[in-house]
């Protein structure tokens, strides 16, 4: 009965996660593709777009790819050779209870984790409102009027706040002053940051150290690292009779119950947010935040949310001041290395929106109120506490016994702060519970009971806070979570992400993140791990990330990485450090020019100028290649103080030029080392290694390239990779010993979302990856061919191709039509997508990068909506439409536009339904066009007045 | 500096979870409602409307509530006393790979997870497609003509086969034949409801036992419990001329290999679809499926979608022959114990969208390859493999060695299946390793590699299916993550539930399912436990089982509680059973009357008829009362038999009648028992205990009352408490030994959503508990409140008062305006909610119960809809709007509604911005209004054809 021959066994895997699951187009519809762009095969498609003198010899490979179930394993496993104890080390990471509601309907919700920067206001209202919020909570918190939608992390908040108070200093020296009490990690930054721009700095204790007339500003830490309390106020004024400027870097919790830096006068405010609902995650990511006095706003870095109107006149959110990104002013961009955390910005305000400021305020009490029941315990114990008033923070000579307690304290479950030899510090929390405390005291050797204990408080009373703070009714809402649960749906239903629909960005790649890379970062294993742990309780990330910064040198043919970096922009800067470091180690300090194509992202010369480099300029071709002779012709020039050139690889044009190694050649010919901007990596993986091609260093963007998903504009990871003559040189950390060169306030950035980038590995494994790099590659020349013909496509290759995005030009559809560019995007909109990246690197083009992730239907959608904004700009053309009262010009089309009378020369249908969007599942734009003019001109970045709310539900 | 007297700690606990986040209305809400309704507390409102004589002495008390996190520690700690093993014990129950994407997005995702029953198909369209793809996968898989759209589980829809059998059958007979190979648990199921309605059980070998003359049906087991696989197409033919109907219990996954029932000439197949993506969970939940031929679709049991139009003739899906539903035929309804588990239906049904027929097929080869290699390892270890063709399970005679060789495999990490006291039994799963196999044949004493053997198949060749299957585009759609969550996100985007609005429903309490709560259910721990591992390694459900029995207990002054019913229904049924058994035991097996008051719940006569006791009603007085003196009456008449009444508290008109107390007594008076309905405990907790009434057993709707999920139609749960007297009559299990009288699959019932209502309990505490009981009335009556004047409040008791839900009349506006209680239903839909339950229990109103999760800003918002009909349905009275064309019998208006022209002489602003609707984030219907009539007499009940979706897409 057993008969074999008419049985065989399928070969189809269904759990190929790189060919059923992450990769777009079936086999099949790869076909179809391959016949519209005219190739045999993927390989012969390649073989023409990849030049053979840049491909890597030997396939990438780490063994066989693991199943998503494998890899869950493979990752629980790991996870736990973390040990989850109570940690106590404070120095700016603190427990904190992350609302369930919160975590999976924000943090664990793809409507809000895939969603892009929010630069397409229309369709990102939900998250600007949350980030509205949360300015609104830092301005009230801190007393000061404008805050920004998040920076990276406190410590380089600490260093913009450095920056920014040199650009508004009227006292013109080169000194600025740091408080000990800072975070160890933020004068580690100051340090980095100040070194390149030649800034002096000077560490000590302001109310001895600080002469107001040496320096252009100062900031102090409120509380202290060590738990100090002081009162800035006079410091302040005496700063600015000299005209200096005065940041405060504030613990929010704390500014519940004590006076604000606004209060103290101060002009800048900053600090974390994490506190608030986020997990410490090992370090990170977190959102930063800062805050300004009102005449410091158009010079504050980082993204800011502001209230404009539509073009119905009705309330619509937006990024304000965005002249200052780094696609417009390039070198000058303000907002360069530090945004931003958008994710883990809109958890902090839906925890403010949750709490309000009753729940902060009780929380931060009954976390002041564990602290005096420590310090009571202690004192009974015979130790005397420092400092006398304190919030959350105190520590305790212990002398010779340091290394006994610590080690008691582990072995009771708590892990408290080594402060030099002979202290111990502690920071309660608002998870510490009453048996942490008495952990606590049985490794000082007591054993007492929390309730022998009654709590008075300890709080300075010069200090206690007597001014009101997030008055605003949304942090009033009723708290019952039916009511978040609502709220938090019906922001996250105005926003388009990547779970509706593609968003074909040629400048991130916005690839899929999938749900089986997702799952282990809110493991506690991973999310609940103090950075500043001892090695043995962290094994499990120390494997994660030996592994994954293994594989990363083999796909990207380099001998060491830094997970330091927390963006992209960052990973430039610390890159372009790591050769500054290395020339100055060589004695030949002195080469401190950067060779830059014009060509280049924005971010490149902002990098180089804040690494302290000379930028040069070098011309682009007329096909957007680097001009080569300009190239050379510059290296000579430069050839005494050259320090490294910047290109992006495929060029930020979307095309593997076939000159990059010799590029590389005439760098290091004059002295010089390489610096490829790993961007455009998303083209390479697989195909061609930078190492291999004689680059020195890279950064890669891990959400990008490698799936971590974009948050709505936040967190990244851009971790760099070197040369093994360079690694010595990558940046250091205070916790390390070294400390020289950090760059962020985290020794490994933001580990607790390194998971999704390593099982991405794991589950690809090299084969796969390489196949991604293949298909994204083959969607891009997709587009390219479908959409020929209609537009030009720009910057081809010499055989005609592209790499992974391809440029259109919308151009010619202005002079007989008046079609902008913003046009095109906004009537993409009513066809259900997000837009392309506009007006980069070319103005009035678009850049279009689909990804490997997406299927041909998808990519026909697209295709079609594009074809047809082209022949609705032809009726314009030909005068079949009106050329100011048309589609495009009223785009995007909202339900409001239905409701009216309709007066418009094109019907409803028309307005609506245009080709590619969908019926039933039509996404509706919550807002008309945005009117960007108004809003920067009326600049209002706090929630607007309760009214305007009350009208939502009328 | 530290001066105390101006510094108050706060009484704001930010961790209320009872308070501030599962109770909706703040203090200060509910001060302004016991406003309107003229109470000076909420006390006095609760002893205004809860009788003193049945208030309970003691307050519910188990100690301090737990804060969610504390909560979360403690499922932890109890989780961690569950021992995850691999199981092969089979049996009914798999492992099975979830997919990360359907976890997330629908299992974890409140959109779907709480809605409710799709009965109003307009603001149900996601789900009644995703039912609709189920069936049809059902339907093709099992080769038969119509599929309902999921049963509770395996054994149940056995019992529902048998049933069907019964009715369909042209043999007069009341044998019912069982294969021997039939799952333990169905034999026991199928043996408890046989016996009440007195027919007999033939279980026996088909090919020596069955006599087609004997039975009215027959079911047999493919492949059976050990394996065998049989050809039944000869024993159907013969059933078949007796005019007997023949069901078979059949494995989906097999179905993908070996030919179908339906190429036997079944009339039924009935099975689970637990591994199809559904985790083992302990037991439970999973949806079973049953599938018949086209002649016996409208004798099935169950919901069934179909596809009908909407009033613009689009395509629209409903529930098909609702007719059937126990609200309308009440005793002779056919869905009244086996429905639904729709979430789990929805998970199955997209791991076949997401898998295809070619996943599928390549699972069901993959785990036939490792039962092959499993069998060579045995084999070579001398042992004598049963049977010798297989699918996935295999038998081994071990002899004495079989305890040995169990305990060795469990030393091995693996639960193998104890068949009689000498053999063993073991079944491959999607999961199963490499690793797996050669860790049991160590425990077989060899030390092979898989490496070693090399599969060929041992299916029997005569059965391998040549069939397609699955053919419909939707389970061909590409299968990239993109797509899927997308398309899971468009489905969602489609409904209506607890995420956006209040679903005030009376006949259902759908109240808050916290996040905290969910959390814990797909933690490994819970969700990877198969049924029947040994106790030892399910000390964490049997804690938490035991616990929450405890609870329950004090919840309702019982003494014993069974978790075993997986519905309300199941539980009615249950704990009449439990009667019976008493009776019996008692010997008085002539006990079989049971007084139903004609005000029931529907399901109450059925579980009666079910149960085989004759249903005598009682007359319910003018207020919706039971009539005492007729109950008195008949109670006395029916002395000698009198089983029991049933009897539900608060009464199903919303009213706590006085007279309870005196029902219990003359029943018990007249040697009866008393059933008392647990539908409306979210009315008692914590107020009043049906055991101190003097009742003697209920069942609690643990998907109701306790927080559990509706899942959109399932899952639920229906256990039931009984006084001491009844404990041993409980429904046994064969797994336990007995099995007399198990009325589930699983002996209890679904426990992996145990941890739900656990957490809550733990959470809300005993004060909690009856603060939610108190809020709930207060919200009724508020509600009752601010909609009397315009609608009339029926059914109020003496003192005016609702308990938690209140009947408004809507009759009064049909004979003036010719508005039905449907127009009011479906204009609720524009306003953005789900309507309350219509017409029950009375024709014509509306039963609300807004719970006490609801905010005031809901509840008002509810008011302003309801209030803003009222006065459109008065426009219509008083001739202002037209009799037929006016926004209420328009309802619901679509987008497409406003696309068109408009020639209706109400605006388009009026239709679709009524009171209470969202502007920005207004809720769309997807369809306009369905038609019931065209669906039911066209009745489709699987995927239409291609083109219809390709429109979507247009």
């Amino acid at each position: 009965m057993s008969d074999s021959t008419d049985f065989h066994f399928t070969d189809y895997d269904p759990y190929d996660f790189a060919n059923r699951r992450h990769i777009g187009p079936s086999p099949a519809e790869m076909e179809a593709m391959l016949d519209v762009i005219g190739y045999a095969s993927l390989d012969a498609l390649i073989d023409a777009t990849v030049p053979a003198s840049i491909r890597q010899q030997k396939p990438l490979s780490w063994g066989a790819a693991l199943t998503e179930r494998e890899a869950l394993d493979r990752l629980r496993e790991t996870a736990n050779k973390n040990q989850v104890l109570t940690s106590l080390i404070g120095q700016g990471y603190y427990g904190t209870v992350t609302p369930p509601v919160i975590q999976r309907n924000i943090l664990e919700n793809p409507a809000w984790y895939t969603a892009y920067t929010p630069y397409q206001p229309e369709i990102s209202q939900g998250r600007l409102e949350a980030l509205l919020n949360f300015q609104t909570m830092i301005c009230d918190l801190t007393g000061l009027d404008v805050a920004n939608a998040s920076l990276l992390d406190e410590a380089t908040a600490a260093a913009e706040a450095m920056a920014l108070c040199k650009r508004q200093s009227k006292n013109k020296v080169t000194a600025f002053f740091v408080d000990q009490a800072c975070h160890p990690q933020t004068i580690a930054l100051i340090e980095t940051r100040a070194a390149p721009l030649g800034w002096t700095v000077i560490v000590g204790d302001p109310m001895t150290d600080l002469d107001p007339a040496d320096v252009f500003g100062a900031i102090f830490q409120y509380p202290g690292t060590h738990g100090h309390i002081h009162d800035f106020s006079g410091l302040i004024a005496r700063l600015h009779q000299t005209g200096a400027v005065a940041a405060v870097a504030a613990d929010l919790l704390a500014l519940t119950l004590l006076k604000s830096p606004g209060e103290m006068d101060a002009d800048i405010a900053i600090g974390t947010s994490q506190r608030l609902g986020v997990p410490v995650g090992y370090g990170g990511p977190h959102a930063a935040y800062m805050a300004v006095k009102d005449s410091h706003k158009r010079a504050m870095p980082g993204r800011l949310v502001s209230v404009s109107v539509d073009a119905r006149g009705n309330r619509a959110y937006r990024l304000a001041l965005q002249t200052r990104e780094q696609h417009i002013r390039r070198e000058k961009a303000t907002s360069n290395i530090c945004t931003a955390q958008v994710l883990l910005a809109v958890m902090a305000s839906m925890y403010g929106v949750f709490h309000g400021p009753d729940g902060l305020k009780a929380i931060a009490q009954q976390v002041h109120k564990k602290a005096v029941l420590m310090a009571k315990g202690l004192e009974k114990l015979g130790y005397t506490i420092e400092p006398e008033a304190f919030f959350d923070t105190i520590t305790v000579d212990v002398g010779h016994m340091q290394g006994l307690i610590l080690r008691a304290a582990v072995a009771e479950g708590v892990n408290l702060r080594k402060v030099g030899t002979t202290k111990i510090g502690m920071s309660l929390d608002e998870r510490t519970r009453p048996s942490t405390l008495e952990a606590v005291w049985r490794a000082f050797g007591g054993t007492f009971a929390v309730a022998d204990f009654t709590a008075d408080y300890r709080l300075p009373s010069a200090l206690l806070r007597k001014s009101a703070y997030m008055t605003h009714p949304i942090f009033h809402m009723n708290r019952a979570e039916s009511e978040m649960t609502r709220y938090i749906r019906r922001l996250s239903d105005r926003d388009l992400a990547l779970d509706r629909s593609m968003i074909p960005l040629g400048s991130c790649t916005m690839k899929l993140n999938a749900t089986a890379e997702m799952l282990p970062i809110t493991w506690p294993e991973f999310a609940d791990i103090h950075p500043f742990v001892p090695a043995d309780q962290a094994l499990g990330y120390k494997e994660m990330i030996d592994d994954l910064s293994d594989k990363l040198c083999q796909v990207t043919g380099y001998d060491a990485f830094s997970m330091q970096p927390n963006s992209g922009a960052q990973g430039e800067y610390a890159g372009l450090l790591t050769i500054r470091n290395y020339h100055r180690a060589n004695n030949e300090p002195h080469r401190d020019v950067c060779l830059i194509p014009t060509s280049a992202h924005g971010t490149n010369p902002a990098s180089a100028q804040m690494a302290g480099m000379k930028v040069v300029p070098v011309k682009a071709r007329e096909n957007g290649d680097v001009d080569l002779e300009d190239f050379r012709a510059k290296a000579e020039q430069h050839a005494a103080n050259l320090s490294c050139c910047m290109i992006t690889y495929p060029s930020t044009h979307g095309v593997f030029e076939e000159t990059v190694r010799q590029i590389c050649e005439i760098t290091h010919a004059h002295g010089g080392q390489v610096y490829l901007d790993g961007a455009n990596m998303n083209a390479m993986v697989g195909l061609s290694r930078p190492g291999d091609i004689g680059s020195d260093v890279s950064h890669l963007n891990l959400h990008k390239t490698f799936c971590i998903p974009h948050g709505g504009g936040g967190p990244g990871m851009g971790p760099i990779g070197v040369k093994a003559h360079l690694a010595a040189h990558l940046p250091g950390h205070p916790q390390d010993g070294g400390g020289e060169g950090a760059v962020s306030a985290a020794p490994f950035g933001s580990p607790s979302i390194l998971p999704i980038s390593w099982s991405y590995c794991l589950m690809m494994g090299g084969e796969g990856l390489t196949q991604a790099t293949k298909v994204a590659i083959l969607n891009a020349n997709y587009i390219a061919a479908r959409l020929n013909g209609a537009y030009d496509v720009l910057y081809k290759s010499e055989a005609g191709r592209v790499a992974h995005e391809c440029i259109i030009d919308t151009r010619p559809l202005n002079p007989a039509a008046g079609v902008t560019v913003d046009d095109v995007a906004k009537r993409l909109i009513d066809c259900g997508f997000h837009a392309p990246t506009m007006s980069f690197p070319v103005a009035g083009t678009l850049m279009i990068e689909p990804t490997e992730s997406e299927t041909k239907a998808e990519l026909d959608r697209f295709c079609e909506a594009m074809l047809a904004i082209r022949e609705e700009a032809r009726a314009i053309e030909d005068g079949r439409m009106d050329k100011t009262n048309n589609p495009l010009k009223n785009a995007p089309h909202t339900v409001a536009d239905l409701i009216g009378e309709w007066d418009r020369p094109y019907s409803r249908e028309q307005a609506c339904y245009p080709p590619g969007a969908f019926h039933v599942d039509k996404y509706w734009s919550p807002v008309n066009r945005v009117d960007n003019v108004y809003g920067d001109r009326n600049l209002i970045c706090s929630c607007p007045p309760m009214e305007d709310y009350a009208e939502a539900a009328e």
